[in-house]
């Protein structure tokens, strides 16, 4: 029997979306690596109540483990730890080592507010050393201790988990919620999954389905593993969970689908189109690349830099949304900007060329368009892209998109879609 | 008695944190508008039984309506609309009309990808059209239908709404279902709440606390209230939800956050910095706004460029990694830089004028930090970025930070600040 894990995520700014949750699928991710099943996560305000019923369905689906995230806080809307220690029938008091270690914690933190109301940091202190007696500590990263919770003596239930809001507390503390004798205890039946990815780039999704019922007609047994496709920023991912005797079944999936569509697949170990393109550009040979942004704004140099190391590469770029900064920052010809206008094949490759120029790089990107919602025409409506991207030997690659959707949806997708087309050019440029 | 709803959000993808779920959210927020209390959202993956269980659970939960998302693809894995079936007792059936329209929108979508798999597309338009007997169809946005399913005959279980999962395909579905017959019986007994925010930027979460207790002690009956506070992206956010009768009693408490934290309230009405900044700048008069960004990469434009219309404001921006970009591009001088290090209060005003001069701007706008994880010295750790903000008018700000967190953190939060600050400057000059 393997053993089975729920999380409860907690805050009522997760539940109605001021916050975007990462600790659910960040803790499903963890459990996944260790083996245990993780069936669901349940989001719930900052109502005991709600908690509280959160804990009791997922024990009754027979979960051996429940993770909680959030409502830790000082602040008396935060309840879990109380909660959680009314669900194992258990008494709330305060442990005073932990009360001390917490106010040492305040002091320093403290010192950054002078005027601070003491009062109600004391309040807040006591508050977050009351925890459920038993209860093992996780000791603060913030000011929020974590726990791990055992079921009431002589009861079967679950072990709970009960973890920080802020992903900076949560992530650290979990490894040493992992190494407790009360999380080991209630993961003990675990066994492990592996799990792979495969990146398509530039295909539907249904074409996907039909690859499963060719490869399962070709006699690889595919309806034995649990296979999920998305779609995530204009790519396709296939996501396969398996047992490790089933690795062979697994390679022999991911050999059909790489013959089935060569063209498309670009990665098969989970590698991003980012990390892909940082490899590239870092070389050997170092690449250096420029940017010029006019509709993207910045998206593309943001998601650039979002690897570590980037400066190695990205020599700089160039938010260009007035014609004036595209004269006087990249030296387009105002008589190109005239003629074609600036959402323009023209103009969007004297951006790259003028990118690439201005800072001495070996790759310069352009891209232009409308991401709406207003500035549309009949001619060059919302959704009208030019990307380019130019390269010092004279290699030229240029693409056209008439994306559908929102703004914010044009502007990301227009960024997936240069990563790829940079990477392209620079990939035939290795072979 | 109030009516009750419960979100289904299903997709493996979801579950793990491939995609990030913003139909939970989304759909918490109407349901909160039109006065249906939402207890809990529960996120499963595609597996029917673990579906299955959390409807089960949100109707023993007392929920009147279950809003469902995912699910409806094309693909095997897509399974929502067949376990909605077995949950409300429903048989499963073609329906012929839905069939053919269907198939005229997959002839149009095709047209892109001549070499698609036509038996593949066959399959997945009859699995799409194949619905539960009795459900109110919602007219497909992508290829998938949503239904609106209600209990078994004679029942008084809850009603299902069954919503595709892609944000573009459910959100204007949504204001079909709520119109449906099955829909409104279903909520039948919903009640107005209001919602109301405050922003505070510059104070920790724990002063809220003492300014709740303070209000309570005042004679404010703040206990009365639904109050929950966080902190998102370095700003606190006070998030207030009340019956309409308790109009006066809000807003006693608003005005008492007011005075107690005039210097650092800057929303009442949940107003964004970014949509105050965008404010300030469009004018009039209008103000327009230069970039310098280093460890930012690009992000700072990325967020103003969110915002439709800021082309009016935006000169444009550099993305200036290396020193001689910054040189190059800012005429930053090369002996400024040799003398203070790039990261310096000395360069940061000197990005933030080149930037301004560079592009005739009257606002200008620097960042040059270390946002790891490498890269940090005894002297200049990791998190110390320094910002500064130089008006046409000779007015200046500058702030250095030290930041804690991951290099995705100390980036956003640097965001932020550089937002708060040219608003703060600018708030000043229109005084």
């Amino acid at each position: 029997m393997s053993a089975r894990a729920g999380i409860v995520v907690t805050g009522t700014e997760v539940l109605t979306g001021r916050v975007v949750d990462r600790n659910g699928p960040w803790c499903s991710e963890q459990l996944r690596a260790l083996g245990v099943d993780h069936e669901s996560t349940v989001v719930v305000g900052d109502r005991p109540a709600d908690i509280l019923a959160a804990l009791r369905w997922l024990e009754s689906e027979g979960c051996s483990l429940i993770i909680t995230s959030g409502g830790l806080g000082p602040t008396a809307d935060d309840l879990t730890a109380t909660v959680v220690g009314e669900f194992q029938q258990r008494a709330m008091a305060v442990d005073e080592p932990l009360h001390a270690r917490i106010t040492a914690i305040l002091e320093r933190l403290t010192a950054r507010w002078p005027s601070v109301d003491q009062a109600s940091i004391a309040a807040g202190n006591l508050k977050q050393a009351t925890i459920p007696e038993g209860a093992t500590i996780l000791e603060p990263i913030g000011t929020a201790p974590g726990l791990v919770v055992p079921p009431p003596e002589g009861s079967t239930g679950p072990t709970v988990v009960v973890l920080p809001g802020p992903p900076s507390e949560l992530v650290p503390m979990w490894q040493a919620a992992e190494q407790t004798q009360a999380f080991i205890e209630a993961t003990a039946g675990r066994v492990p999954i592996e799990q792979s990815m495969l990146r398509l780039f530039g295909i539907p999704e249904s074409e996907i389905a039909a690859t499963l019922r060719s490869a399962q007609a070709a006699g690889i047994e595919v309806d034995e593993l649990e296979i999920t496709t998305c779609l995530r920023r204009g790519e396709i991912e296939i996501v396969t969970r398996f047992s490790p005797d089933q690795q062979e079944l697994y390679d022999s999936f991911a050999e059909f689908v790489a013959s089935s569509h060569a063209d498309t697949l670009f990665s098969v170990d989970g590698t991003t189109i980012d990390q892909e393109l940082a490899a590239l550009l870092s070389g050997p040979p170092l690449r250096t690349i420029a940017l010029a942004e006019s509709c993207t704004g910045g998206l593309v140099a943001a998601r650039l830099t979002e690897l570590p190391g980037a400066s190695t590469y990205l020599r700089g770029g160039f938010v260009v949304y007035s014609n004036e900064a595209k004269v006087s920052c990249l030296a387009v010809p105002a008589a190109l900007l005239e003629e074609h206008g600036a959402v323009s094949e023209e103009v969007a490759v004297a951006m790259a060329e003028g990118a690439r120029s201005a800072l001495d790089a070996d790759v310069g990107v352009g891209v232009t368009g409308i991401a709406g919602p207003g500035g549309g025409t009949e001619d060059k409506p919302v959704g009208l892209v030019w990307c380019a991207v130019s390269l010092a030997s004279g290699e030229l690659a240029v693409r056209k998109l008439q994306l559908p959707g929102s703004r914010q949806l044009i502007r990301d997708r227009t960024t997936t879609v240069v990563l790829h087309m940079t990477a392209g050019l620079l990939r035939e440029g290795s072979q």
